[in-house]
């Protein structure tokens, strides 16, 4: 973009927007400059609208100029898909940030994108209300880069993904026109699904700017199972035997024994460090009698299980939360390694999971490098991560070969290369080999029907 | 179309399909000019694929010569989706009806477009496997027929629709190129959600012909409460009361007292028929106490209700089976009425229903004209029938007023035009009094991003 064209551009939204609502301190604007994925873009200008005519008034004087407007939530995405890699605007969502109305008797929420997803949870709970989606990121993503990218999260086994709740959107189109879709409806069939598309479109097809999210009642109880396997293969068989019981639990994660051994080391944890698997099985509803059936169920279904060492129903809600704990801190114990991380978020057929993680276990690669895997099990995807170190580049490049093979086992498994993460910049270049032929030219022709100047989040999703 | 384009395609297409799989004869044409909204369009040609490959040469030739092809399932659909509006072809997908795979351990099933929706759950029952959507035409549409036009059912409330369970889609552009989307994964966030825009797109913009669904497992126990009440308002309490308590019924349907008085005429049955509505409320579950304890508490919250004159709870599978009997003759009895029907499905927010079942009762109307109203109470989903004499100019012209005037109410109520009957042709006229500004001529635009020439179910969904 040229130095003209920002010029203009400035110019004009300086008609509209007060001085408090541009950025263009470079200090400050290398703020917007990064994400989770550790990769860094400047951005010219950092905008921050507070209203959705601020938008709409904005996205006219950027099409009319042809300025690149990257949306920014939380920048707590692994993908990439907030980052201005194109230059131009970091559009952020800071001042759109309120919930707009709880309407309980209908049981919805109608937030603002900038809202914190933690912040509407919390609003939740004292309501006896439930909105499903909880990311890892829930204290800094926003439910607006939740939506863009139609996150996961561990209960999705249950209660399915974003997507799965949003009923209600209101976008602004690049060309500044505003569009209305759906409503407080759980049903609607008017007209081509554009919410379903705009969720998980990751910021290149519309800006979104208002958010109507279908809620449930908030489960009373939960329980959770804690099991060993010697052997990994057998974990798919445990998870099929769980499925087929009838019972529909909330989540199922599963740990390799990298992943079990780097916790227990950081942690300084009693973990079982010879155990080829850790598995947590969780269930909740809404009677305390039916939902401890359940957990004692699973827990027998555990025991009987071929390759299970040990499986152990948590007593209580304290030692359910030790279980969850040693879950959550895979990835800041693997962090605390002090390597490089590439990280694939493949998903397969549920069942093929563990051969997965047998495949990724068996890979074989230099000393230098450790791969971990865990995931969410019951959803067969799994955050596979490569440990290894960029500024070696032997390293490095093993570490992308390594990445490869991971990539062409999902795909041959019938598989994703991305479950919750999103294309955005990490899996662009993959993506031909997950989706061939004409639907790939047909997606951008999507694209094209939202974006003919191509300058919204520019650089994503499709290899130029 | 011209007479010379048709021959120059039908000279083509001989070339690779069978003298069976082409029917010219305008007797047996006549089978494919109608669906349950007996409207009648005849077609100059009906076709019987036999394989991806047949589909995929002859929408070449489609292209080549500017054919219209209309995409058939069941013909049950009941906004004329199926309907060859334009003549062309009527593509069957007769012979397109395996059921390709059932996989007992990932839980999915492929299959072919033309698989009988209930053929799909034999084959499950005997698994012990469940595909949640059943809709009423289900012993005669088609899988297919289904995802096209994103089908509802009674126990919505719980599993969702039909998108909620397609998981996988292969399907022929109006090019005739093939595209694979998706798989037996249950996430799968890899480019845009071609899958979501597919299902409920009507046939217009891509040819169905390979499907994956994700299962469940079948619940093992269902308990059914019937409660009569004697003010409509109050039903709205009811369902927010049956919502908020934590159960998640699978079903919450309503009947009005014309709907109730109309089925006590057609069956002799001894209903009610001083109440203002009747309400049917299911739940469903692994467990048999469990279930029975939800069943024990639903009825307690009706039978404390306001306005509830009666609540009952079925006392085994065979008085359950009553109850529904009576839900499921509404339509039948007021067909046995003998009078021209014209129908709405309309969608408000679950709370707004028994309002609109209050303003649908309420509208000022002569005496020939009667109007039923009952559906998915849990899902705010309402039929609306007109019952009036379609070659009395007066009724037909009244039976439109009337229909606005709900459309009118419905969208003032933040709802939707249709809960999952369709745009098609029935609701098209007035699909911009819901859809305004940039949004319709945005799916437009999409349409032309699958279907540049329009040949694929044309007249539908947009008005010329």
């Amino acid at each position: 973009m040229t130095i003209m064209r920002l010029e203009k551009f400035l110019n004009e939204i300086k008609g509209f927007l007060k001085d408090s609502q541009i950025v263009l301190d470079r200090e400050r604007l290398s703020h917007f400059s990064y994400d989770a994925t550790e990769r860094q873009y400047m951005p010219q200008v950092a905008l921050f609208p507070e209203s959705t005519e601020d938008v709409s008034r904005l996205m006219k004087c950027a099409s009319l100029h042809g300025v690149p407007v990257t949306p920014q939530g939380g920048r707590t995405g692994l993908s990439g898909g907030a980052l201005p890699v194109r230059g131009g605007v970091a559009l952020s969502f800071a001042r759109l940030n309120r919930i707009l109305e709880i309407d309980e008797a209908n049981m919805f929420a109608v937030v603002q994108p900038g809202v914190i997803s933690n912040d509407l949870q919390i609003e939740l709970k004292g309501r006896g209300l439930f909105f499903p989606p909880d990311p890892s990121s829930t204290v800094d993503s926003t439910l607006g880069g939740n939506v863009a990218e139609n996150a996961g999260y561990t209960r999705a086994v249950k209660y399915g993904v974003t997507r799965d709740y949003v009923r209600g959107l209101e976008a602004v189109l690049p060309s500044g026109e505003v569009i209305t879709l759906g409503g407080k409806t759980v049903k609607n069939v008017a007209g081509y699904d554009l919410i379903s598309l705009l969720v998980g479109s990751e910021g290149t097809l519309a800006i979104i700017t208002k958010i109507t999210l279908r809620l449930l009642m908030r489960p009373r109880v939960r329980r959770t199972v804690m099991a060993y396997l010697n052997d990994l293969p057998e974990a798919a068989d445990l998870i099929v035997a769980i499925f087929r019981s009838g019972i529909v639990p909330c989540a199922i994660e599963l740990m390799d024994s990298i992943a079990i051994n780097t916790v227990a080391d950081h942690l300084g944890a009693a973990l079982s460090r010879d155990a080829a698997a850790l598995v947590l099985i969780e269930t909740d509803g809404h009677g305390e009698e039916e939902v401890e059936a359940e957990a004692m169920e699973m827990t027998n279904l555990c025991r009987r299980s071929p390759g299970v060492t040990e499986a152990r129903l948590a007593a209580d809600d304290t030692e359910a939360e030790r279980f969850w704990t040693y879950r959550r801190e895979v990835l800041p114990s693997l962090k605390a390694l002090g390597k490089d991380h590439l990280e694939a978020d493949v998903v397969v057929p549920r069942y093929n999971l563990p051969f997965l993680v047998r495949f990724t276990g068996g890979l074989k690669r230099s000393d230098a490098i450790k791969i971990a895997t865990y995931g969410h099990a019951g959803d067969g995807n799994l955050h596979v991560t490569i440990l290894h170190r960029r500024r070696n580049f032997a390293e490095l490049e093993e570490a992308y070969r390594l990445l490869e093979l991971i990539y062409r086992e999902t795909i041959a498994m019938g598989g994703s290369l991305t479950g919750e993460h999103g294309v955005g910049l990490t899996v662009m270049d993959y993506l031909p080999m997950q989706i061939e032929g004409e639907a790939l030219p047909l997606m951008r022709r999507i694209k094209a029907a939202f974006d003919p100047m191509g300058i919204l989040n520019p650089g994503k999703i499709f290899k130029d």
